[in-house]
């Protein structure tokens, strides 16, 4: 159902930045064409004669951007958690990968992914999908009908991967090229797709070649294509980097000296937890989006992300699932989880860096990974509205909560199947 | 409905030690007046006419057990969340529990804590009440109503606690042996509780003078009661409790002075993440019941406790929500939980003592836990039958998976909501 124009009655919750969330009680979000008008006490008069949709005391608060997750590692989500990175990536992901190629299995197991996040808080999404061409544009499509506004990437790996999930340096770049002009004669033909993206998508560099970069960067410039990586997620994997790119002077300029690092167009970095102090002023340069994964960095033994120190900074931070990494596609999980984590990093590494707050990490999921798409993820004049109407009633309490205690609540208790209403891509979603 | 002997076909898992997770597909778990005869491939000739509950298709597990949880602490789980320990207990807590005193209150808290728990895959706890006895008595009639086996405490504090929520020290004492022989005097009459049982509850040191310690050590050795409380949490508590107790050896000693610490009775300490050598000895001398509450030692950034340690030096340890330091009730969180943290542990802190299994968290989430209940959390022969028929058909995947991988997923993804049904108490609980 296209609904671009109406009003939306509750208690609605946003970020203004990422120390202030604005709690406005018993107001009204005004939506114009898909646009915030702003958050009102009283209906203005210019918007008096639109359509309300009257969610009194729910909590209404914009939708999630999951800005890391590997779609067909959806089908894993939970499976062979005992494992550590590299060696998980042989047992549990390749295997699984690989099986995309067959065009019937991947439309099976990425409609279930899309049908899943479609029922999920999360509207917006930068997906990694696998090497092969049709099972990316198979997940592009079913991303499209579940209404959730993403980057997909065709994964490109010439190096380092087995045989059977591996391409050639220069077919791995003509496949990308051929699915990309596909892509443009599609919306040519109007029949392109309306939310979903192309990003390019080096799966991390340790499977790609230097020449390959050197091709990625080519076709970058050429379709201005932002781009979605791996960086610094576990010291086996960065130890190899250097002995694989010995003249980048840290894991990330291996990455900018192809332009790939948020030079030519913007770039989410996945992970970040080890990042050094060169590589964090060039993240800082460049503009780079780090993708915070703390469920998946926890799971594989990798660490924990100083996320405070960037903040500090001023770098952007989203938050990601990281299926299968992290085993829950739910992004309330990561707010909660980022929180968490960043304690046990402040008692146990650093305590010059204070724990996050709830504020900042319901940023992280909102606003702070939105900006990745423009202004998406808050309520302010002028954002994209996605916004989810929540329903907490199933938490009993013998007393009463205030608005702020209910959200909080929340994230830490409820989830994606407490999400009664969604809006997204200026449609209702449910 | 009274349910003693019957047989549950299914795939039945369970522990047999810390490191033997056994999984018998197509299985009869045969249960006579409550206890487990063990688990066949086929029903054995003397079992053939019990009555049969078909559940093919369904894993089925032993019950959970929660060996730290505050039943008033329900009311704020997942609020307050970005304070640590000793602010928590002044902004939280205490003024939570002092409204205990209320019996209407109590009533409608504790009917909504025993209520949820019942609908959990928890069938035992040791549970915290408050200092109030006639509060500690309806909370442990809404347990006998909900199926639970538990112990619960009337919390004994005299000291450094806020004047609402204080008691004399021998008022405390006093209160303490009223209350058991108010429940003795029930069961004389034959309306004493079948399930239901007291525990003996300093709420730790800081909140307990030595002379109440001394009072609760008498009504100990004349009621034969085991003892829960807390140990070595939080650095700012040890450091208050040797500045309390300078006589003690460490933090647990001040305990074992009183014969509080397992030598005369069992013992539950919540928490031990900071423990030193001679701690950990003397935890190991008196058997001390190590309840491991990963969730609350996160959210209070209070660290992460050596389980790995633990259980090489052959220490009992069983799971804690520790609701509400920690947010959720759940004990399949809990598990998965566990090896999260000892997953950064090993990362961040000693690489020595390596993460945690599935295996193993699902040992200390049943059999770890249940041993403090005599033979329960297992489906071995002689063990009490508590069980939990579980329903993971939401989670949707494209591939084949086996009876361990699904048991995997559902500790990581699924939960309380998804227990089908439950046996306990020798009872159907639902």
């Amino acid at each position: 159902m296209r609904n671009k124009d109406f009003i939306l009655k509750g208690h609605i919750c946003y970020s203004e930045n990422s120390e202030t969330l604005t709690i406005m009680e018993d107001s009204y979000l005004v939506c114009v064409d898909g646009i915030s008008k702003g958050v009102f006490r009283e209906i203005p008069e210019a918007y008096r004669n639109l359509p309300m949709k009257d969610y009194s005391g729910h909590l209404v608060m914009p939708g999630l951007t999951d800005l890391h997750v590997h779609a067909p590692q959806y089908a894993f989500r939970g499976l062979g958690m005992d494992w550590e990175l590299l060696e998980w990536l042989n047992t549990q992901t390749f295997p699984e990968e690989s099986k995309y190629g067959d065009e019937e299995y991947a439309r099976k197991a990425y409609r279930i992914f899309a049908e899943d996040l479609k029922r999920s808080g999360t509207t917006r999404a930068a997906v990694f999908a696998t090497i092969h061409v049709p099972g990316t544009e198979i997940l592009m499509e079913e991303l499209e009908l579940a209404g959730v506004t993403a980057y997909v990437g065709k994964v490109n790996m010439d190096r380092n991967s087995p045989e059977y999930l591996i391409e050639e340096t220069k077919a791995s770049a003509e496949a990308t090229r051929r699915w990309l002009s596909d892509l443009k004669e599609k919306e040519a033909a109007g029949n392109g797709f309306r939310h979903v993206k192309p990003i390019l998508t080096p799966r991390f560099i340790p499977s790609c070649t230097d020449e390959l970069m050197r091709l990625l960067a080519e076709i970058q410039k050429e379709y201005h294509l932002p781009v979605q990586s791996h960086l610094s997620e576990n010291f086996g994997e960065i130890a190899w980097v250097k002995e694989l790119c010995p003249e980048a002077e840290f894991y990330g300029d291996a990455y900018d000296r192809f332009g790939l690092f948020g030079e030519e167009a913007p770039a989410i970095m996945a992970h970040c937890v080890h990042s050094g102090e060169r590589e964090i002023q060039r993240m800082k340069e460049r503009g780079v989006y780090v993708a915070h994964c703390p469920q998946s960095n926890t799971n594989l033994s990798s660490g924990i992300a100083p996320i405070r120190r960037y903040l500090n900074e001023g770098i952007h931070v989203g938050l990601g699932s990281d299926v299968a990494g992290g085993h829950s596609l739910s992004i309330f999980r990561a707010i909660t989880d980022a929180i968490q984590e960043s304690k046990l990093r402040w008692r146990l590494c650093d305590d010059s860096l204070k724990p996050l707050t709830v504020e900042e990490a319901f940023y992280l999921g909102t606003m702070g990974g939105g900006s990745f798409f423009g202004r998406a993820g808050s309520f302010l004049e002028g954002y994209e509205v996605d916004a989810l109407v929540l329903d907490e009633s199933r938490m009993r309490h013998p007393q009463e909560l205030t608005v702020r205690e209910r959200l909080e609540r929340f994230l830490y208790l409820c989830g994606d199947q407490d999400v009664l209403h969604k809006f997204a891509a200026r449609e209702s979603i449910f």
